[in-house]
């Protein structure tokens, strides 16, 4: 049914399943090796549902040890692993293959240590990001990446992805604030990067790990910066007869210097599926920006004002600057809720490219275009400030041929983010969803580059076979590994 | 006459210097390739010029290409490359071997884009990196980091050593910062990396890059992100009647969520000889604190006031917030004198190692202590905020035996930030200086992985050899790279 391509599973480890999960057992507790068809069906997928594989097993350690355990047996026995956060991943990141074993980190629950006074916290990486800044809270901290998913979606997660969030604009991605990590390699062995100070000396293999997508090796513990809490926030809503316009304002913010918090952008199709879903009286207008500005009182009117001048040059329907916390809930209500309002709408297919934001009125005019030439509306709710796009593209999973149109409209979205410059993935990460569109935007050496560290590391290519990497180019080190 | 141990030239190289010379004159211009010894000494050493060794040539490109072209001679004749940016290198980071040739950045000297919309410029990695805040600055912008070389060092060296600066206690270092870079493999292929948006997919190979202190390649253009210069700026100095105390002061401002531009500490020995050659007017007593904020003058005045309030807690002998542009650059004129200031007092070794910030008052204590222990003064002088410490060793190279009694002082400071949490190094890199304590602060797990990824890399092992890595750990990889 669906369009990327997966690699014939190896019949020589299902056929060793038993011998397999027996060594499991013997090194992990009973309730931790997952084996049963019944409940492995459970990890046939993360949050790309269109595709789905039951592994050959689901290992769910509690500590960093016990993930040594099952990695060291994997690679002795030449399994491959799937590293799994809370399965959120809309790239398809922690899906399975047919002779695979899940790694999962959701049990490692454990918040290790806060220092307010050096600004970090250690975690083990199976708590979820939302209980972070929960933990944080009373504290007066907060922790800034903020992915949509923050409720479920796990710090393990976060890093294998470089997730990004609403307010990243302001404190940027997971990279910037990841100060070290404890890391199971792919022989099992464990070493600790980076740490809570500035500087390393040395390669940066702490970088580089984030955003890995599980190719690596699976981190067990992580040291993150934490902020304090600004004094205040205030949100506005504004609302423009036009994407162009919109994007427009987006740009004319940026090149102002000013740097809010968010900017978040909603378009019509998002606007009246989250009025009928959250009834956040929004207005009924082509495009909505959401800004945030935080800091002092008098910090707060002095952006409130310039952003209202910026805005007011492009003759706005619509501009509302929240007075109270009531109105701040309700500005962010409906931009909350977007995704589950598009839910409602039906199946969706959810992007994730980035473009330069001067390029956003282009880009925004040339996704409408797209729009009418496949034949599939597409809604648009994304991070504008740091040119972070996500299209919703909407389709059919029942239609024969839908899901296909979807694809190659999604396709073509982001090879233009690349064509104008911007990059196939914000904060979604590649997985299986963009991993043939990858030398749309590397370059073969830059590819060889990719491939040599990953060999380096993961010498048998074991950790999470088929992402990221197009199946040709890494063929020739995947033949390599065979007899690794 | 110094401690750090550099391995045996080959002699078969130096023989065929002839015929490596003639090889670069063939493929680059007439003045890019310099071979004459009395021309070469030049290039003999950097700012730790405790050791020194010219070269067997040297070369200066004008372009990526002349750069590309020099490389894949020295690749395919299996020649040791040393790239230098402006030689100004504390650790001996672009120190040559008599069987290497260096190949200088220093002519790549063009500002290829400013894009203020989309917030970055593209330059040539040997302009310095003043000169890049400079193009910005009739424009609104600036570029963040800021080492106190900046008016002679370039973007080339601050990649190569992720270096740092005052101003980076708000903004981040050099990784950072930098968007995106074209680098020269060792085999001489040429690669561009990241980009000017967000997010990339697949490994970050940029991230490694940066602070790889050129064992990877030669990077040889860079995208930057810039920043629009604040409304104002305003510095006050505090002044402490001890060590610890200033350093709890800084622990202090930190805890409470003020993020100043810069924390800067001074103490006494610095103080004296920053009196005695700039007359900046500062205070005589044990420590000085230099605290900038920026922003609004409503912002200015509220951070002025929370930052006076945490000092007056612990007593100061001095608090003077500057009240106009004269008595700021007064307030800073002392402090961007001070490397100069300390030369006079004679020949002193500059450390660079971090501390968790809480940790700043002990280790304070501890390295006075250190210095009784050793006879040898120190004086410190460093970026407080971000807890990284630059004590000066002052020594005397014509005593025998002093520079080594340095060294062994220096060795145990760095141990001491390691001890307390900290690391060997914030913003000059491992270079030889650090080089042979890298293991008192990696795992062996942690640096097998570095060097697996160096061999990846640079399988041959000829870029910036017996730097970084400790010869006796790089030993089988530099065995295995022999018969490359």
């Amino acid at each position: 049914m669906s369009t990327v391509a997966m690699p014939t599973p190896d019949a020589g480890i299902i056929a060793r399943k038993d011998q397999i999960v027996a060594a499991l057992a013997a090194v992990l507790p009973d309730d931790a090796v997952i084996f049963d068809p019944e409940e492995t069906r459970a990890y046939e997928c993360d949050a790309l549902t269109a595709y789905r594989c039951p592994p050959l097993a689901v290992v769910l350690p509690r500590t960093t040890e016990e993930v040594a355990a099952a990695m060291r047996i994997c690679h002795d026995m030449r399994v491959p692993v799937i590293p799994r956060g809370a399965g959120t991943s809309l790239a398809g990141g922690a899906l399975p293959t047919a002779d695979s074993v899940v790694i999962g980190t959701m049990r490692l629950r454990e918040i290790l240590e806060i220092d307010t006074d050096n600004r970090f916290i250690r975690v083990q990486t199976g708590v979820t990001n939302l209980s972070v800044s929960a933990e944080l809270e009373p504290l007066g901290f907060f922790y800034a990446p903020d992915p949509s998913s923050q409720l479920a979606c796990t710090i393990a997660g976060n890093i294998g992805m470089n997730s990004g969030g609403a307010h990243c604009l302001k404190y940027g991605v997971t990279t910037n604030n990841l100060l070290g990590v404890r890391i199971v390699m792919a022989d099992g062995e464990i070493v600790d990067l980076g740490g809570p100070t500035l500087g390393t000396g040395g390669l940066d293999i702490l970088g580089l790990i984030c955003g890995s997508e599980g190719q690596l090796g699976i981190v067990t513990e992580a040291t993150l910066r934490i902020l304090p809490r600004p004094e205040g926030a205030r949100p506005m809503l504004i609302g423009f007869d036009s994407a162009e316009v919109a994007g427009e304002c987006v740009a004319r913010i940026i090149r102002s210097g000013l740097i809010p918090v968010a900017i978040e952008y909603m378009d019509d199709v998002c606007l009246r599926a989250v009025e009928s879903f959250a009834r956040a009286g929004y207005p009924d207008c082509p495009a909505v920006l959401i800004v945030e500005v935080e800091g002092s009182a008098q910090e707060i009117a002095d952006q409130t004002a310039r952003i209202r001048a910026i805005a007011d040059e492009l003759n706005p329907v619509e501009f509302r600057a929240s007075r109270n916390e009531d109105e701040s809930l309700a500005i962010w209500k409906g931009r909350k809720s977007a995704f589950g309002a598009m839910g409602r709408l039906g199946d969706y297919l959810c992007l994730d490219g980035t473009v330069p934001v001067s390029k956003l009125p282009h880009t925004l005019r040339r996704i409408g275009e797209l729009s009418r030439e496949h034949g599939l509306e597409v809604a648009n709710v994304f991070h504008a400030g740091d040119g972070n796009m996500h299209p919703l593209i909407l389709f059919n999973a029942n239609k024969p041929g839908d899901l296909e149109r979807a694809e190659a409209f999604g396709a073509d979205i982001l090879r233009l983010c690349v064509d104008v410059g911007g990059c196939l993935t914000g904060e979604h990460g590649v997985g299986i969803e963009k991993r043939d569109l990858m030398t749309s935007q590397y370059s073969a050496v830059d590819m060889a580059i990719q491939l040599e560290i990953k060999s380096a590391l993961d010498p048998c290519w074991l950790l999470n076979p088929a992402k990221v990497f197009p199946l040709e180019v890494s063929q020739p080190h995947r033949e390599r590994a065979a007899s690794c």
